[in-house]
């Protein structure tokens, strides 16, 4: 993956994404002690980052396998967000959800015309079923993070925010799959000037931070997180990216996530899901114990989503 | 008042206020019938459009009074308001709040250095304090809607929308103490190309729109609703205002103010309070009764704030 190969990505997604805002708050600014930019995610299509990758993966399909339709599973944002994508380029989106699946995403697929496939709450039922629909349909199976398409796509976020903020010292993203901070990763890489790039992770699901330190992929043992967009692990495609240009992943409790949420709503006044109040627990304990990387600096966060269960909040 | 001052106006408190941005939702458009634009407040300083009037209201005082100080009070809005604008100005902010005011309001005036005065939560005894204070250190009274200069500059949030949408044909604000939709109906006389004003009130406390039935100011009997900021009553200087140039109020009951807030909220992933809601549910429901006058037009929506106690959601 070249530097090109991002510029190209951003150029074919852009009339189907939004270029979204980078918000800041001065409140905010004195509580972390730097400066932040967020970039909200959460105000993009279907509410998160993912229709950047699913929308590039999509785009370079054949004409042949646009036919077929596209399947993935997923119990969250990636669903809508191919659902989405596929409206968008007149294909077919299947999509395999848990049961126990959030009736608001449910609802979500369903706005963008996804077809809806229910099956057991686990990840071997998932695969099945969308090895299952791949053979019947012919469809193409889209992963939602460990797919070099969907990496880049979703590094185009991060490339905004550096374009915008050249100078920016750091980047903050989320780790779940980590298919969004391997595609931020190399979007710093490439267009940062020393730009590092640091991932928030929940205490309790922290196999990315462990996958780090051990050297290969690590699973976890539980997910008890409130952040229900972390808890899948990494892959063979964004483990060696992260690996190579990610500098540190940094661990919250579920405590500090609830903190930070309620510190966005209520300053900033967006919604941001669990997930990206993850990121900003995760820069506002960095910022505490290492100030002096922080006074006088600028920081971005990757906002990823604002998909929420109005009926299940914290508060 | 005359088209001038509200340019002055503007100019005048600029340096002092954020130019908020204007939002759009494909999802909610499809959902009201029109093409809507969130003028958002809610990310304005101090969390409301009230920043506006109250900065120009105090930057009209003399270096005298300004040594005085000024004192006002509210259970809400007004009071970070007042604080955050006498704060920038170097001015002291006495702020009487009745003693069952939101906690989140009170912490917000204290941030902003704003000097607390608690008293009892009667309009007569914040009042009588509010009197008493003025006497004791002579500090300039401001009221949060009835006053020439705090209705001009809470006009300008409008004169926004229309400098970006000049052609907009209708702008919905909320109507609690009139100050919002007397300036706002203000703007669009004078800049608007036959741009309706529209108010939204509550069922519950529809003072404004009987008001304007009975063409003398009414009061409410109780007010019993979500909508905390839109309890008080309209004012001698704002009502000719309202009688003259506001087209209509449209009346809205508690569910609707919900499922609108409920709507903004996971739609556009923004916090809205409730007395913003009130105006998105009496636009969302004059759009289904009179949907010829709605489709393929633009209607432009004071998004009045932001804040909530996140302890004491309706969902």
């Amino acid at each position: 993956m070249q530097k090109q190969d991002v510029l190209d990505c951003h150029e074919r997604i852009i009339p189907y994404i939004h270029q979204t805002p980078l918000l800041r708050s001065r409140l905010v600014d004195k509580e972390i002690g730097t400066s932040v930019y967020f970039k909200c995610e959460n105000f993009q299509k279907a509410g998160a980052y993912k229709i950047r990758g699913a929308t590039n993966a999509i785009l370079q399909l054949t004409d042949t396998q646009r036919k077929n339709g596209v399947v993935t599973h997923s119990s969250g944002n990636f669903a809508q967000a191919v659902s989405l994508a596929a409206k968008n380029l007149n294909i077919k989106a299947h999509i395999v959800m848990p049961s126990n699946a959030p009736e608001v995403k449910k609802i979500g697929v369903k706005e963008y015309e996804g077809l809806i496939y229910e099956c057991a709450p686990t990840l071997e039922a998932r695969q099945a079923m969308a090895d299952k629909i791949k053979k019947d349909t012919g469809a193409s199976f889209l992963h939602p993070s460990n797919d070099t398409n969907v990496i880049i796509g979703q590094g185009t976020a991060a490339l905004e925010l550096l374009k915008e903020i050249p100078d920016i010292n750091a980047i903050f993203c989320p780790v779940g799959g980590g298919g969004l901070i391997a595609g931020s990763s190399l979007a710093a890489h490439y267009f940062g000037i020393n730009c590092k790039v640091l991932g928030g992770e929940p205490f309790k699901a922290d196999d990315a931070y462990r996958s780090l330190q051990s050297g290969k992929i690590e699973g976890n043992d539980s997910v008890n997180t409130i952040a229900d967009g972390l808890k899948t692990t990494l892959g063979d495609k964004n483990f060696p990216i992260i690996k190579k240009y990610v500098n540190k992943i940094v661990r919250v409790t579920e405590e500090e996530i609830v903190a930070a949420m309620r510190l966005v709503w209520e300053r900033m006044k967006i919604i941001i899901e669990p997930s990206s109040a993850v990121t900003v627990a995760a820069l506002k304990r960095d910022a505490a114990e290492n100030p002096q990387e922080y006074t006088g600096k600028k920081v971005g966060i990757i906002i990823s989503g604002g998909n929420i269960d109005l009926n299940d909040l914290p508060f």
